[in-house]
């Protein structure tokens, strides 16, 4: 243990967004969980979104193998981060440690969920509501972020989340406003400094940034600071100066 | 498990292929493991080569959580297939669940393993010396693999692999014959009908086929038997027509 120590850097304020940004920014991950009739890892590749506060959610067939598997055990794992050109390991990458946790359908965090993942992936709405298709949040309790050679660090799980917000509903609505307004998602983009030669789309608002989505690129603007509600947020993003 | 044997296709020779480029094509795959502290399953990157067997091997350190896993216990998991642009769960993945088993270095299997890997991964020759780095064979027990949406297949672990040459040596032999002509590469390309834009080089060879390599792509080409001998390779792919 104490050479693995020596290996990690300490964790400051930059590696924490990297890791934010990492798992925001995912649009996929490999997820490992226990094969219930083998009890091996098992590892399998997710379509994934965040909940309002950070939380990794996915959304998987309950014929599939690792749906059996986190129903039967909730403990589970996630790498996000994928490689471009040339050498795999220089690209930084973060392994998640979490708990699953399926979401009842009749539960308001599943339309919240529901519409935050679609926004994130809208083909998902082709089976998104069929009877074997469900939610699972994945907690995360600890993560292990790498950097690229030489630069490891190890976060605990409340790094990469915040807390849900009581006024939630307010934060759908507002997403939904934002969706709803021509060229918001390119004005905002403009306004905070994202590149605008993509069309962006509105991914996602929670109290610690906005999600703008263009095909197979996502970019998170963090504002910096938790926002206290939707109404708060709203006027932040409005009133910023270009 | 009615249900789960419902979205199954019956497998056969054209998955079986497919499963086996998988393989020996990637790069990179997602290793899911167990996490020796916590009982978690953890999923991390690593870089990875195929033995003349067709079993995967990964070149890891001692300091860092896999290895420490893999040696407290031998279960893991390999997904491997990268999506491109567009739809990550349209693109072709398997999953492989497999024994993790250590090649000490004063094995003949390690020297074996190192050419093969290093051939594949060159610029891993900055650390493959290192005392507290090693190579784990992960030899596949089965396989799930998925084509894209309704294309479920499962495999033996013996649909992946082939028996390790009585020859082994020779066959390294060849492999550093062929790295050692000029041009090989491409006139191998050209012989095996292999895309001849890309600058190839030997990544490997063994009874089931040859793999060539340029920067961030592979591209294998299967003999559609098992050669016998280094020797019966040799004049295969030199007298191959046209």
């Amino acid at each position: 243990m104490a050479d693995k120590v020596q290996v990690l850097r300490e964790t400051d304020d930059d590696a924490r967004l990297a890791a934010r940004l990492l798992v925001r920014a995912a649009r996929y991950m490999a997820l490992a969980a226990i094969d219930p009739d083998t009890g091996y890892p098992s590892a399998s590749r997710v379509l994934t979104a965040t909940d309002l506060d950070g939380v990794p959610v996915i959304l998987v067939s309950d014929l599939s193998t690792h749906t059996r598997a986190l129903l039967a055990d909730g403990r589970c794992s996630l790498l996000a981060g994928e490689p471009g050109k040339g050498d795999p390991l220089a690209h930084p990458r973060i392994t998640l440690h979490c708990d699953a946790r399926p979401v009842a359908r009749d539960k308001p965090a599943h339309a919240r969920i529901r519409e935050r993942f679609l926004d994130r992936h809208p083909k998902a709405e082709l089976y998104v509501d069929f009877a074997d298709f469900r939610f699972f949040r994945l907690v995360p309790k600890s993560a292990s972020m790498n950097g690229g050679f030489g630069r490891a660090f190890a976060l605990p799980g409340s790094d990469l989340v915040i807390a849900l917000p009581a006024d939630s509903d307010q934060w759908l609505d507002l997403q939904k406003r934002l969706k709803s307004m021509t060229n918001a998602a390119n004005d905002l983009a403009g306004r905070f400094g994202i590149d605008k030669t993509h069309r962006w789309r509105i991914g996602g608002i929670d109290p610690a940034g906005l999600d703008l989505v263009a095909g197979d690129v996502q970019q998170r603007h963090e504002f910096g600071r938790i926002m206290s509600s939707a109404e708060e947020a709203m006027h932040y993003i409005f009133q910023s100066p270009n």
